[in-house]
């Protein structure tokens, strides 16, 4: 089972489409499951101090969510780089080694809480650049369904 | 002007919607166009001598759509990695200097033809993962939107 764990409603229609997509084409793989925790009132106004509170009460909200059972994939700017096919491997060895759970974790817009950096057992970096949010968990579905087409020796369906 | 030239039609009407989001939130900051070629087809069965032949067809293809005054920028996983805020101070420095053209190139799903990275001015690594060719554009339109937005010190609309 993978759950992607993330901050905020995405709200956009069109982001909302690819992601169902990609569920779709998952499910002979694996199941998977997009739980969204509410995301605090961040207005660009906000000090230094209160945008820690915001990653705080996010970040609680995550961890929440989390099995004590979960392998968990923070997605992280400061993380490590990894290759489409990296990932694979890196599926398959948590498989393989009974980590049948992974959580996926995709941060709000003001970034990760410590506590959350804590509990991650793989700090991810997906890109250089930085994207929104909500498309980051298109990218994300995206290469979870490569990944396991890859692990299934099967074509990737364009 | 901004012209991004790409191998393929983009038949996903998600990843459409998309494209034309972004395309709609540029206008007040730069001309964009998006200009599709034909690719190839290109089954699974081909031998290397005839994967070298697609790639040089729709690399020619490209070619014939470059203008002598463009500053070409490939898409390539073999370039430079570099973040969104490298990017919009590139695409300003450009401006300044009269490189007022800018022509962004997403070669085809079987890769880059030579003749394509000799005539490119910069190879440019979106991330070490590998994305399909149609959700490539979404991301390099995203990342032109966020260019803008950080150059004209505009909030980023979410």
């Amino acid at each position: 089972m993978i759950r992607i764990i993330a901050v905020g409603k995405c709200k956009e229609k069109a982001m909302l489409a690819l992601i169902n997509e990609y569920q779709k084409r998952l499910k002979p793989f694996v199941k998977t499951e997009l739980i969204e925790v509410a995301d605090e009132h961040a207005p660009q106004s906000l000090s230094l101090a209160q945008m820690e509170q915001v990653k705080q009460k996010e970040g609680e909200r995550i961890l929440s969510k989390l099995k004590d059972s979960d392998y968990v994939i923070l997605l992280d700017l400061a993380g490590k780089m990894i290759d489409s096919v990296a990932l694979s491997e890196q599926i398959a060895s948590l498989q393989t080694y009974g980590n049948s759970d992974i959580a996926f974790v995709i941060g709000g817009s003001l970034g990760i809480a410590p506590a959350l950096i804590q509990r991650s057992d793989f700090r991810w970096k997906l890109s250089d650049l930085t994207f929104p949010h909500q498309l980051v968990r298109v990218l994300l579905y995206e290469q979870l369904y490569r990944s396991f087409t890859i692990l299934h020796h099967q074509p990737y369906h364009k």
